[in-house]
């Protein structure tokens, strides 16, 4: 956890409907009523066959350290609620239970992702924060991967931080940005925070303020003889770029012994300008000089780069990373699932005329089912907490739509997802590094088929209910229709 | 300035590539040299005929408060730095003037939005957060007034902050989307810290919980008989949800004399649902009630539900404002534009092969020309800091592009854009409340001709050269050229 983070108290960042939800539930008869909400979201960023689960460890950090100060008292006297109220804010203990998928996992349309368990008015008090926290990084880490997906095992660089939607943008952006699978950001202080190493050389303003581009050059390479990459495009790549990196990798670098890093283009046809430069700078003696490409890309331009040949060994990605600019929306939605009465959880149910905005009642839990041959995730299944299913036989799952398309499973492992990572309200998260959650996610990703990873029409993987869950919320669908 | 900033040292949020050319600077020869640097963007989001600078004063903050702390020094230590530049950044003292325009101007491709002067190492290091500042807040201004405008003087709400992308992104973009025009936000830490009022009532689990729809109405009713808006799409709207509604304006709050405040319609064909909620609303006896309207809004489809004639009187907007969804980039850029040598300001540029991306040079201000008559905003004008224009006679403006066409004002005012914010380092920002600089955006907006505003195709408002500038700029860009 870095100093940055815990000095702030985010307990306010929340929707205002939370507080007077949180209020009427103390005064009108749901002061100790325990209920469950899930996180789930409908459907994929890009129209992808796949999202990763991020943004865990920040969420964990709020609740464990949700308090409310005599200001934000103060403040809410002002907006009208009551002194008891204000007292139970005064005195608030956080109390849920929480599960979360970790980070890294590739997660599914439909499942619960996070799952909480408390008072209703603690777990309906935190929606605003849980869907923040998992849907921003969820997002970026998406796409980062999607990026990545594209290079074909070429070298990412996340380098969006000044267009980053706000400061944690930047921040968070770069350590979700390195879990989806980028080497590094150019966001120093996430490096300081997270460990995502930062990257990064010079500017064009650098090559501006030298009297030539060769004495920008010069003065690179004598400073960083170990870490030459040189930026090549502020008057011409061709004629003055390129020809200058060679003379001062020459003139410079050789007398040290030294060997160049790299060259970065920033602008023009840089598949074309990447091929030319390739060849001179082979011809001049350095073919393990790489070339560094950026200049507004994503997946599908670094696809085509590629296509047409690009000699291009990294790439430097921005903007349309770090907002996920061609769908910058992670869609998760938080929605109450349950009440305890008694000792008996009662499932709740929301009901919509859009049928994919209905939600799927009762505390539930979540399995994968990896085939033990391949090792390779088939599919997702939801099930209630206190359902007992035999994972030692066969398994037969169904489609919750079309239920007459079923598929058995004979040699698999059922594996659970959800992980507790708050109870009753102290954080029991274990953190890791980023460079173990990049490491956990790389390894998940190899279990999906490479037919739910592409990006045209992507497979559509399955999320199925259990038997008994299905007859639960169909019914339930049966009670609550008007006609 | 509020608690949770303060506390956050945000000074390392830079791009790693200022801290390696801060050090090469250090120690090739441009330790006291001072340069000028521009911030401008190239292209209005959602191709709009206009933006809205916001972000000044988080920018400010940020500049007023930079500050190397042990552990910042420790890890660039471990980057490598020497120690002569880790002493320099231990003693760091900002010391650099910065001009921005005004939070709430509106604002066009290729004019300096802000200018900073100083020492290079200094100027440099900074890039990274005037941009994250400027574009973020900036973008979000841009977005939320474009959906005020559609809503023809109908409130909108901020909604966002669950799927904005990380907590700033909620936090000031609930204080962007304000100066923009909204009315409020859900974003309750957003109106502790900049008193843009937090708005919200109710979600569906707040009904799901109650045995029944009328009960979770009637707490509420009794619970906020002065603000009750009620949340009538969870079971059905025109078959339950409104009947319901009625019957408890009818059963609480007449007999406590209260009036209801509205419904809302978060599902569902809105534009329909609207009308018929309208009507049995009026025929009940409540024409005063309102109906607000939710669900992935944003300009184009409000301006479509008004022009199917939706009886929606205000609209809460949620994803697509809070991450500017259809065009989130902000694409402002920061460019060395000068550099001091004794006495002289000597201009520097950047060439590229695509012309859009060539800079204009040199130390400049920026005129925004008034009709004196209309008191429209006819153009901008761009000259050098130390040229003298008289405005007292007869300006004329060419086209930078085609220089054949011009246009003179006889009857005009010349307003400079640009104003002081830092000095020698200090902050001399006047802070403005939020309410003002949402009344000063409103004001300037209404200098714009609607031409300027429309959505489609907007006039293109003139940003002109001074002909000192305009020599200036291509006789650098005839000597840089190569064949």
């Amino acid at each position: 956890m870095s100093e940055f983070d815990v000095k702030r108290n985010l307990t306010m960042l929340t929707d205002f409907y939370e507080i007077t939800m949180a209020n009427g539930y103390f005064k009108h008869g749901y002061r100790d009523t325990t209920a469950f909400f899930d996180m789930f979201f409908r459907s994929v960023p890009d129209k992808g066959g796949f999202a990763i689960m991020a943004g865990v460890e920040q969420l964990c950090e709020y609740l464990g350290n949700l308090k409310f100060t005599a200001e934000d008292i103060e403040y809410l006297r002002g907006k009208g609620f009551g002194e008891e109220f204000l007292d139970y804010l005064k005195n608030f203990k956080f109390a849920c239970d929480v599960w979360a998928v970790p980070e890294g996992t590739p997660i599914f349309p439909g499942e619960p992702i996070v799952k909480v368990r408390g008072p209703v008015i603690q777990a309906q008090f935190i929606e605003t924060m849980v869907l923040l926290c998992i849907n921003h990084q969820s997002l970026i880490a998406t796409k980062a991967n999607r990026i990545v997906r594209a290079a074909q095992g070429r070298a990412i660089m996340e380098f969006g931080s000044r267009r980053a939607q706000g400061w944690d943008g930047a921040i968070y952006g770069a350590r979700a940005a390195y879990i989806g699978g980028c080497i590094g950001t150019a966001c120093t202080i996430s490096d300081e925070a997270f460990g995502t190493p930062a990257l990064g050389t010079m500017a064009h303003s650098w090559i501006q303020l030298f009297p030539t581009e060769y004495d920008a050059f010069k003065a690179y390479a004598l400073e960083y003889p170990d870490a030459c990459t040189l930026l090549i495009d502020t008057y011409n790549v061709l004629k003055s770029g390129i020809p200058n990196a060679i003379k001062c990798f020459d003139e410079i670098l050789k007398p040290l012994g030294k060997r160049p890093k790299g060259v970065r283009i920033d602008s023009g046809d840089i598949a074309y300008l990447s091929r030319k430069a390739r060849k001179m700078l082979d011809d001049a003696g350095y073919p393990d000089c790489k070339i560094v490409a950026s200049n507004s890309l994503d997946e599908y331009i670094i696809r085509d780069m590629l296509l047409q040949g690009a000699a291009i060994d990294s790439f430097g990605v921005g903007e349309r990373l770090i907002t996920s600019s061609s769908s910058p929306v992670f869609g998760g939605v938080y929605k109450l699932v349950a009440v305890e009465e008694g000792d008996k959880i009662i499932p709740k149910i929301k009901i919509s005329e859009n049928v994919a905005k209905i939600t799927t009642p009762g505390d539930k839990k979540v399995y994968r089912i990896f085939d033990n041959e391949t090792g390779k995730a088939e599919a997702d299944l939801i099930a209630f907490t206190d359902e007992v299913i035999d994972f030692s036989a066969p398994l037969t799952l169904f489609d919750p739509d079309f239920t007459w398309k079923k598929k058995t499973f004979t040699n698999y492992t059922a594996k659970e997802l959800l992980e507790p990572v708050i109870s009753g309200g102290e954080i029991i998260y274990k953190y890791k590094s980023a460079d173990e959650t990049r490491d956990f996610c790389a390894s998940q990703l190899e279990t999906l088929w490479d037919e739910v990873k592409r990006f045209e029409n992507p497979h559509n993987y399955y999320v199925d209910l259990s038997p008994a869950l299905w007859e639960k919320k169909h019914k339930m669908i049966e009670e609550n229709r008007f006609e």
